[in-house]
């Protein structure tokens, strides 16, 4: 189904070169006072990446509100219905593709579940859809924010460069506000982007989020963990190969000895000492920072010729045009902000 | 909630020193023949890990069945009820703990959420609870057999010894039945473990698993990815930090160019030349195997002398008796494919 | 929260003045080959009602399908995204009720909850809403058509006027297609709305609807019974204030020796011979039609002077404009099979 | 699937003549401490019914939980698992009857659905289930209790008697705390259920229930209205054939000027003057008590001679043994206050 939550439910839909993209926030509190400057801004941040070195294909992104916001911009309590028009689609890039199946997408995979689909511009599959979860996510952000609840992704690596802990900061000193940004690094992985993209090829990358001024007490134990849900959500990133949290992978490689938070006496400044578990344990929250990482492969599309079936499995070589990113990592941090401010959204409500 | 699924759904309940643990699966197909001696062996892989390596809490772990089978052991369609006796709950163990907050675990963050807590043996945080998950698993196991779907897990690391790739046999040429195992590589697993217990420590470890037989089409295009609910049901394992699949978190050091799976000819003998993607593109299955990790942290609970609050803060040093594993891994492989079997379950029904 | 169903879900916004209604039908079936004249009959059925004596709000209710659905009209699996502009609100008609709770609607109601609401039109909780109903039930129609299932509702009962039985024709031979019809009945029907209307007044009703052609198995035994789904749907209409099944009511003045549905040898040519059960036993369909009514209360606006009170308690006096049906029921069968059709599908799939 | 509610979830199991029925009560309020003598009484009042005239079948109905709850008595906020084990199932009444289908049963339906079923004692359709319904409400009525709610229920119509209006001292004074008992009224039912007993028949009813202290601002406003939840878990009783909230059905053949709650000034002693919707107002709580009847059907088991098909359709005469209330309405107040428990518990949560 296409809904992300239960409480807080952001349902979607939309083709890529449909008539539009859209969706429906359910759930909402009333009486919040949306700042759609801010709303709007979260939309860009993913809309354009980083200057050139994201897709060409020029969208603009606003939304029109149908519902459950007042006209001074209040929440009612009633569903936010949503729209984006598609205006830029440009479908005759995708003529020659309408019978056959790229490789890493999911051409072949719609077909064998729905027997039928669009193959314009990727259609339901494209990455166009996540405008409609910024979207929502930008919404409930207006929310968590008075609640004091802050997001914050950054690309933490792409290609073979990037910060070999991008939590450094947060697990030694939980107060500090920021990711150790080292400009080095961030110069070495845009060169990443760069080669990857004069080399008609892509590239992966892994984006990192904080999450600051959750309570504890958050999450369900068995099932419907804090970090199940987190997992859950991100990995609906096309992209997403891999998600870890706290220590992460690492921990697999560690002795007990190394991998434990001490409590601090009176649980002050903060509850724990260190926080190598990453502001969950059990499945809830403990009221240190949350943070987790996703892995996320290389745009499938690359400018090159590839062999291509049709459905009747007979190969033919292409090369695709189309307009696509040569790193999907850089657009995703804001987009895994939304997702994570979703799932945050339906532990507090 | 303590519920895994929608269509096919196990609800469970019990504390670790509690009367039983138990759970209902309900949406199980009607007219499948149960074989409750391979019920019984999956419930007793949990139990026994390997050996001396394990924790020594004896239980018997035979499940009561209450409803939805018949005498002759077919099912009917109806909730199947069962329980687990506790029989060996040494709570006198954990007498000291009743107020304390033990490093790594969930105490104090079940204190937070609801005030009160069972302190005897974890309570309902505790790995006993995943006596229930194999059990709802092995039942839906034995219909998905009947479908010819199996699903395999293994123990592919501990500490800084296991393979580099455990699912290289899948992916060069996925007709190969078996993981490859190396006997040098799983003898220095398991003296991580005993190198471990001796030094009263712990271990975490990897465990990887495989899913054969599915076909082609399932699996949400948007929310609900099959990957996602995979990683939403793995992440449930208290210890688990970290999943990935196909290519897994190595994704985002590659270019686009080397991470694409061509289609064969005519799809046949399989639709894939290679299995980079791990059996799922756009969340839903390709029809080649599905291969996914999950990466685990240490056991939590050591024989050492440890800090350790009480609510109010004032810590105590503390040496917790119980019976714990040195390395959770080695028990895990079981309850990853009960995980995995529930979730492909509610996607075939 | 704003959704019927579950495997089809129909999500749904809008206020009444706002700047549209809109919905998304998630899970509508893949290649189904729409007849969007049909879809559009259903909407006009909706809108008019009957001529003169129904709300003179014009709307022309022609829906946008923003997805999920090819240029030929098939739909392709994936959610279809629906929007109705709101052309003619006249919500100067409201600026009087902005602060004042009428009597009999929800205006108080969704102040305690909400703690602000849209007060023009009635908001969300206006009868406009049920204008999505109508195209998601339009929709699962379709499809249920090349099912060979059938659902029609009409209005049997207005004020004190209409059918002692209006399934008269089904029980007795379930094989008769239509309800039976009887012309003196149905003007008395309509003089009861007439004489409400020229009283300034409004009138209750009765919409009885029966669904054919379902198969035998539908429905869950305990939790989620058809019955029960039926009768969650149906009392959703804001004016619905009874529902029955079957022999209904009747049923509980009744003895058992003449409540039984008798079986057919060879359950030929239906399985059963009267059909008083109305379709259902133990929550599952029993291959005979399914029927029921639902019993709606009178418009609660009427065009006199009222006593109402503002948010503090002080008491106006105030007659309400708008535009008005004197008697809800006219207008409510299509909706009912609408309701009746989305609860029907997320059985059948 | 066998689970009423979400948010405080009751999922059941268990055929009338297996090993055991039980239940998990999930999301139970955690520090609430449960008199399990008051538990107790309503499962004995749904166990006997009234003396002499309900079924002779005795089982202790004594629950044991198995987690859940500390040795105290207080809960833990964890799942709460119970069984009833079913001692003095006769199953050999039964014997007869494996391969017929039972005239207004649910045998045939069960088979169609499932292709099996546990013929003995009506296997999960039988009225043996609702123990665990009590069972769950009783629990969450533990909890309501703390929050000043009160649910009242009791047989209001049995065959041709019973009083006309059952809530009239609560519409007219609605701080009554009781329903208007007529003993003539009263000794009139309990003739209607003796003599449909002597004339080995059974006799439908009516059940009326009141929900006091309910604050207003509960319900959702579009799906999942108040009414509509209560409507689909009382549609729940297999006997049940009907049901309507506030004025009910007789609201189909009123004028709107009759039917109108009129404010009281201020919203004091009570916001309104009348209670003719029966506490509820576009699907939200409006702080007046609520009232709802259901209408059930007679006791399809009647000890006379009845054609009964095999699964072939061939019919034999047979009378069925087995020991059968004559009037389920008799023991049906405990069960429909208990789903009105579970149904409001989980609009509170």
């Amino acid at each position: 189904m296409n809904r992300l939550g239960d409480k807080i439910a952001l349902t979607t839909f939309g083709e890529s070169h449909g008539v539009a993209m859209g969706g429906i926030l359910d759930g909402m509190p009333a009486g919040i006072h949306l700042d759609m400057n801010e709303v709007q801004e979260m939309i860009d941040r993913r809309r354009t990446g980083r200057s050139l070195l994201t897709s060409q294909r020029k969208e603009s992104d606003i939304p029109e509100i149908l519902s459950g916001v007042t006209k001074d911009g209040v929440t009612l309590g009633t569903p936010i219905g949503f729209i984006f028009r598609n205006s830029d689609a440009r479908s005759k890039d995708y003529s020659d593709l309408e019978c056959l199946y790229r490789p890493n997408h999911a051409d072949y995979c719609y077909d064998k579940k729905y027997g039928i689909r669009d193959a314009r511009g990727g259609g339901r599959a494209s990455a166009r859809e996540t405008v409609n979860w910024v979207m929502g996510g930008a919404l409930v952000m207006q929310w968590l924010k008075t609640l004091g609840i802050e997001i914050e992704a950054r690309v933490t690596q792409i290609g073979k460069s990037g910060y070999e802990d991008p939590f450094k900061s947060v697990r030694e000193t939980p107060e500090n506000p920021v990711f150790i940004v080292d400009e080095s690094i961030e110069e070495k992985m845009l060169s990443e982007v760069e080669s990857a993209r004069m080399a008609c090829d892509s590239i992966g990358g892994r984006v990192s989020c904080i999450i600051r001024g959750l309570p504890a007490g958050l999450g369900e134990p068995v099932f419907g963990k804090l970090q199940a849900k987190l997992a859950e959500a991100v990995m609906s990133l096309n992209a997403a190969k891999g998600f870890e949290y706290g220590l992460g992978d690492i921990a697999a490689s560690m002795r007990g000895s190394e991998s434990l938070d001490l409590f601090n006496p009176g649980f002050q400044p903060m509850p724990l000492q260190t926080n190598k578990n990453g502001g969950i344990l059990g499945g809830i929250s403990n009221g240190m920072p949350i943070y987790f990482s996703v892995y996320l492969k290389p745009t499938p599309t690359i400018s090159r010729e590839l062999p291509m079936p049709d459905s009747s499995g007979k190969i033919d070589i292409i090369r695709v045009e189309g307009r696509h990113d040569p790193c999907v990592a850089l657009r995703a941090p804001v987009i895994v902000e939304s997702l994570a401010a979703i799932t945050i959204a339906n532990l507090l409500k």
